[in-house]
């Protein structure tokens, strides 16, 4: 079997949140799609490790916002690679409450779901939710997860169902990479010669936590 | 509640197949996501009335094959736009068997899953496969859902989850429109001055079936 045709499956970049009991929280999920028109409903999987997964367990409720291409890539970071367990995500990414539930307010579109259904794998639950509220936040085209993966040069957190091993990834030339999210330096200036202040564009985490590969 | 938010999600274009007792059968969905890593499985969405849902709960074993963005986009229209109920959708798509299944042989990546657990909405059916098989088929860039409708003008099937009426698409400009698939004609030449045996490039129908808007 070549896990490198899972790669072309096409997904979208979304933050899926929730309320742990009046803060909010959230992760970054690829695995979201609509099930249902009329009722509309909408499936996302969230990995059993994951803060969200119990925290949107017990509400019962969870918001999914679209991150389109200038969405700031930061917040990939932020919910991608810090635990909500204790981490408050939501301080350093600004919320903007619809339908009652933290969304990101720079996303391109928002839906607010309750749960209905859940389906369990061996690491994830497949949450299934209506739609009840929905709206279009501005004009930004959605981020898919190749331009994340293209573009913004990110990868998958370990707890992703489309997270794929390091040593199957066909990775460029040597480069500095984020330890911590797997960011791919690729700037005209030589890695070695930004300013110490630099941080990772996905993670935010220290210049120091790169490595060369 | 503003449903326009749902086209923000972003997926590919896949055709999922099966076995009807010895005869390949399948169909068009853009509802397809990998839900675990490891072992792999994928989650696909298929309306209660698609001939090909009946299949895959009497196998209990699906292919889903995606489609890339030099694909026959007829193949879309064949499998979107008619029912294998009545139809022979692979004597106008030569099938390719891999994995013991019948899968695309244009589409550029094929997964060959066993149906493991599924989810019943009012609609659809969510089946969860793993995945037994997948291979990459050619080099092309998958086609996302957003290609199909921005690049190959093509809509969703009444049955797809991703199904908006007609009412609420916000569309161009008066133009003709194939009232089998909803493909919206815009080419260089006017619609009036094409050959009689124009047909539609998504689902093969002729000239005739065209209406104006």
């Amino acid at each position: 079997m070549n896990k490198n045709a899972f790669r072309q499956l096409s997904y979208g970049v979304y933050i899926v949140s929730t309320w742990d009991e009046g803060r909010a929280t959230g992760c970054t999920a690829n695995s979201a799609m609509q099930i249902t028109s009329d009722p509309a409903t909408i499936a996302v999987s969230i990995n059993h490790g994951n803060y969200t997964n119990e925290c949107i367990r017990k509400l019962g409720k969870f918001a999914v916002s679209v991150l389109g291409e200038h969405s700031d890539p930061g917040t990939i970071g932020v919910f991608g690679f810090k635990s909500g367990r204790d981490h408050n995500k939501f301080d350093e990414v600004k919320p903007e409450i619809r339908g009652y539930m933290p969304v990101i307010s720079d996303a391109c579109a928002y839906m607010v779901c309750e749960v209905i259904d859940k389906m369990e794998t061996d690491t994830h639950t497949v949450f299934l939710g209506r739609v009840v509220d929905a709206d279009i936040l501005n004009q930004d085209d959605p981020m898919t997860y190749a331009y994340y993966h293209n573009v913004i040069k990110g990868k998958s957190p370990k707890a992703a169902p489309t997270y794929i091993p390091e040593e199957t990834q066909a990775e460029a030339e040597a480069s500095y990479v984020c330890s911590v999210c797997g960011y791919v330096y690729d700037g005209e200036i030589p890695f070695e010669e930004l300013p110490e202040d630099y941080v990772c564009p996905v993670c935010k985490q220290p210049k120091s936590v790169f490595r060369k590969q």
